[in-house]
């Protein structure tokens, strides 16, 4: 695995597989985490392994909530931040907000795991003036970035509150974090739980690469796109800054936009 | 999980998962395994979790192929032991042949493990009469039924041949099972080792939930169907022995159909 070329058309995805064996080996996932990676990973060959339009225009109204927002959060799960953790504190800096780990199988072990490694890449990337060179504009605004950088709190070690319609741990979160927020970004999330956040009045803006699960459907934005490609696009959309939430925002044609996109990948493949 | 009653509507499919972790847990299964299972249950979503007509050719055409072989084998991999030990031990009763563990992570340890795992199921399932009361008519055949699942070897431990073309471990394979067989049932391939096998002038029959992988365009006839599903079915023709091979089997064709199913499941579904 180590020896794939970055010139490997699959590189992207071989190497997301990867960093979730890696994740898996030392603890931070739950023993269904791969199982849901695989799933994923067919329905993003279904759409061709690209950013559709659709979900381009997902990117840009999100962007265009978290920073209308009183309360912005981005809530991660074990498989985000083992696919994503710089580019997810990266965007947090960018709202700004904080970042709440809230896990579906909560251990303290897992918590703590996760905790630590979002900390520890905080630390990396508040030092970092322009990391990976990725960046165009990064050296102009790296003062203010880093100090943006340093004050993305890292929530979900104390949890004291719950989201009314979840029964056990699932349910926990922070006042200060989830629970008085008004837009949530959710990558990755559960139906059960994005319906609870829905049901609370909140706007939920997913990332879920299957436009037919419950938390596509449900949630008031949906990106049907890869974790690691969109982040970096959403990311450009705030620092940008520009983006004009859509109040007639329609999920529902955004969801079959992007069916129409994978049934002509798999009408065109065979 | 130990929870889901078997009345939930996606029961098999959340036992399939189950075993995998298990079997994760066990020992049993390379790191990707997982990641490879939740592909295919995303391709399974889009066949309605349903055996489609396509597929049950497919089952009718490989019945008839191995029923007609001078060397019939089935060729297993973690992924087939963990989900379908017992009914791939029964085909190859039913057959009659052999089975040969043959995993693309060829580890020591794993090939034990996997060995052992169906010598140890096979001495279970030759003293039931009468096994999950799922087939009407075992009890008339049992005593010849026994000395089949009996006469089943399980090889791959002492590989003694390769498979020409294919580099590494992954090419090991024994003399009595793979390498002199003329039809080989391999559930679950990865695509080289498919066209390996093909190029070796072999008949492949193969078993893949993705219409559009290279082992299921590559194989001389392909069941795309979830393989606790099919394989039930497989047994029911294997034992009915009736089937007849097509020599003008059209394997194109037969996936054309495939995702044409797909097509209109996806369609339907927002």
């Amino acid at each position: 695995m180590g020896e794939v070329p970055p010139t490997h058309p699959r590189y992207a995805s071989l190497m997301a597989r990867k960093l979730l064996t890696e994740a898996a080996a030392a603890g931070l996932l739950a023993d269904s985490a791969l199982i849901a990676h695989g799933r994923g990973e067919a329905f993003d060959y279904l759409l061709g392994e690209r950013t559709c339009d659709a979900a381009r225009n997902s990117i840009r109204e999100i962007a265009g909530r978290l920073q209308e927002a009183d309360w912005p959060i981005i809530s991660v799960n074990g498989n985000a931040v083992a696919l994503a953790a710089d580019n997810l504190i990266r965007c947090a800096a960018a709202v700004p907000c904080d970042i709440e780990v809230n896990i579906y199988y909560r251990t303290p072990e897992r918590m703590d795991a996760l905790i630590s490694k979002l900390n520890e890449r905080k630390e990396v990337l508040s030092h970092e003036p322009n990391p990976e060179g990725w960046w165009p504009d990064w050296e102009q605004m790296s003062g203010e970035w880093q100090e943006n950088i340093r004050d993305v709190q890292i929530l979900g070690a104390n949890p004291d509150g719950r989201i009314p319609g979840l029964e056990g741990p699932r349910a926990e979160c922070c006042t200060e974090g989830i629970l008085r927020s008004d837009v949530i970004l959710v990558p990755l999330e559960d139906g059960d739980r994005c319906e609870a956040l829905v049901a609370m009045g909140k706007t939920v803006c997913a990332i879920d690469l299957n436009p037919l699960s419950r938390t596509a459907k449900k949630a008031t934005i949906t990106i049907v796109d890869e974790l690691t490609r969109c982040l970096p696009l959403l990311l450009e959309d705030l620092v940008d800054g520009s983006m004009e939430p859509n109040e007639d925002w329609d999920n529902e044609q955004n969801l079959r936009e992007v069916v129409s996109e994978m049934l002509r990948i798999l009408d065109d493949a065979p």
